[in-house]
């Protein structure tokens, strides 16, 4: 690859919508340059050496110091070798300050992982690595720590004495469409859950932070992460999607890159706890799947029941923050039924992005997250001992999987159904109400029905 | 009167809207009888009781009883009266059952409300009579058990650790436009604060019933009642109208049937505390006035502020029940500012009936009130201890404004704007935020502001 075809590469991806974004691409592809070479040669690194000094000349002249970022795209096996290259070659030392982004997968369990980190570590410091999870770059996800602790109804109710249960949900509506060679090492607990839901999971329950600081945000991820024991095989479903019921869709097993008879799990819902005073008791369950009825990325918390005695059969008061598609909030609520008469019906108080921000420009995750890199920012980016103990929560499931151990049933389910049939007995021995709503029409009710 | 110009009479507050509303109303003033007499003879009772017994004859051929429900439209004078006749000459004893509807005023004061009790209960049992209070009869009002019992987020924060104050205010356009002979006695205390207010604040404070029976509900808010300590001057601010600022609109006095130099009361903030565990220390303000700047009724629970440490200047939750006109909830909350960056916004859960409910027609409060006095459900009337304990509340700071006591200031304010000058600094004192979201554009937010 030379310069020019790297450009183009990367003109590809550019979402140009009027003769402004054009100008502003153009502008862009100006300022990117190549250097290419070897992930283990010294060579390489000192030809992008020689290219960045170049580059830095205008900026050391008007005083400003050799401050860089490295955003290194590519496979894990190599962040050992190139973060020593580039340490050895291209540290600015005394003149600046440089900082490494790499992306997931942070190993593959937690001995990997430790080996990944060991090989990073001794080069360059916690404070210098930027391990991004776009999720925490999520719109909806920024928004959980200001919504938990500016609101004092939140604040007031956020414990299990009024939670019943929380849910994080993940669904794909397709499979893995002639790329599973890759998957079928990974699975999707690899996939989105030890990471993104995780990580989702931590904003959820966290204690109230001392501060917005990102090391303050981050000590309390990691305290609420260690209350949290390993998942146990029989708190789980697992499944593998078959083919559709009109057998229009392949089962998972039909893509002719995954190994014949693959297990590999493309659906699981997990049951987590977290053994602190705040949560002890209310389940937390983390839901992930492949070719589904629907693309959605959503967390439900359902409040407890309120005490029946006056009421039958009233609805739980349901808080739903929906990630993707199209942001939104609403809080399910019980109100009197608009006139004569007392019952009461389930509505909303609703706050849907996309209607309440018409003209606002919501930035993609990967957008704020380098901003933040290029600031400093450490908030939303994963730290060592926060991946260590995501790790040790997930292992001991990963590995009794891997195994094939008798032991793990993978459940079939159809493409696009809701996932394995046993999920929704799964769902409700842990506390969670679905579809209780299913007779309420939002958000506009015609006549008296 | 005779019973054509009874009905001539009754038909011009007909809201006829379309063919089918015209014949609705010709089918009822075909039901429309009328008979007269005096208040205090036994002749016109007597023939009136002839008449509904004609009345009843085919209802009693078909095996029903003689269920009479009494609406008295009349002065608290008569009420005595009127009740003792009824009983002796219009009572169906053992053939069936008969209610009897009366009106405010009930009485000026503790003791002449009690003089008034002792007139009716000898004859009637507090079983057989209804006080109306339409208040209680309108949507949002009859909403606010459903929204309080039957929602886990806000039983887990309806007391002291999470409300900071509580405000129940009505507020009027116009002044008394000619009719101040008849407000000039009564003043706005009396007017609207003493009945409906306190009835809106009971709803708000009570303890969750035992069940939604008439007769549990009523307990509560007697109980809740007990526990507000009268009204000392000292907690209130009292004002009457002047002349607009533009001249245009007259003061309260320039009202020709108003007596001369008169110092009634056309607003008044007053604090009341209840002394109990769930809201000592939280003031409950009420607020009411004529000829200010709106027509609104709403009630306003503000939470307390969240421990700012991390926050800085972070507006508070503020719950808004709005009772007219267009009944509406919302409850104001933080989020974070969609985009990059992290300052948070105040934004809002909604729901204003007359978007979601559209085509739903709102009963009016009589509407509901009088078909529960024909079902015989009390809940959403005035028992005789409520009534006896809310004039406990009110009566001392009456008398002392009757008295025109030296210390008693009534401030003026012009016809038009927000109240006296001082009520700002009153709600300031009692830990009322106002205008905190001002910046805050609803519904739509056009661009990054």
């Amino acid at each position: 690859m030379d310069e020019e075809e790297y450009k183009k590469r990367l003109s590809s991806n550019f979402k140009l919508f009027d003769d402004n974004s054009k100008k502003q691409a153009k502008e862009f592809l100006e300022l990117c340059t190549y250097v290419h070479g070897k992930y283990d040669e010294d060579a390489g690194f000192q030809d992008l050496e020689k290219h960045v000094r170049e580059l830095e000349k205008p900026s050391l002249d008007k005083g400003l110091k050799r401050d860089r970022l490295y955003y290194l795209a590519l496979p894990p096996s190599v962040f050992g070798t190139v973060t020593a290259h580039l340490k050895k070659n291209n540290y600015p030392g005394d003149e600046g300050h440089a900082k490494v982004i790499i992306e997931k997968p942070f190993g593959h369990d937690l001995e990997s992982s430790r080996v990944l980190q060991k090989a990073i570590a001794p080069v360059w410091t916690e404070d210098e690595v930027y391990r991004i999870d776009h999720y925490l770059g999520k719109e909806m996800v920024k928004n959980i720590l200001a919504l938990r602790f500016a609101n004092q109804f939140f604040n007031a109710s956020w414990n299990r004495q009024n939670i019943a249960c929380v849910q994080i949900s993940f669904k794909e509506p397709f499979g893995t469409e002639g790329r599973g060679g890759y998957f079928d090492e990974i699975g999707i607990i690899r996939d989105v859950m030890q990471n993104h839901l995780l990580q989702v999971l931590s904003l959820i329950a966290m204690e109230r932070p001392v501060s917005f600081a990102p090391e303050d945000i981050r000590d309390e991820k990691v305290k609420v992460l260690k209350a949290i024991p390993p998942i146990e095989l029989s708190q789980t479903i697992l499944g593998q999607y078959d083919r559709s019921e009109d057998g229009a869709k392949p089962a998972y097993t039909d893509d002719e890159t995954v190994p014949k008879g693959s297990k590999a799990v493309t659906f699981a819902a997990l049951q987590l706890s977290i053994n602190n005073d705040r949560w002890e008791g209310v389940p937390f369950i983390l839901k992930a799947g492949k070719a589904l009825d629907e693309a959605k990325v959503e967390i439900r918390i359902q409040f407890k029941d309120v005490a029946q005695g006056i009421f039958q059969n009233i609805a739980r008061n349901e808080l739903v923050l929906r990630i993707q598609p199209k942001e939104a909030i609403y809080l399910k609520m019980n109100a009197k039924y608009p006139g004569l008469g007392t019952r009461t019906v389930v509505t909303d108080l609703d706050l849907s992005y996309h209607r309440r921000y018409s003209d606002l420009k919501i930035p993609e995750a990967y957008e704020a997250l380098i901003l933040d890199a290029l600031k400093g920012d450490h908030s939303n980016f994963v730290r060592d001992d926060e991946l260590d103990v995501s790790w040790k929560i997930f292992t001991p499931l990963l590995h009794k999987i891997d195994s094939k151990d008798e032991d793990v049933k993978v459940e079939k389910y159809a493409y696009g159904s809701r996932g394995p049939a046993s999920v929704n007995q799964f769902l409700a021995d842990r506390g969670y109400v679905r579809d209780n709503t299913k007779s309420y029409q939002w958000p506009v009710t015609k006549g008296n029905l």
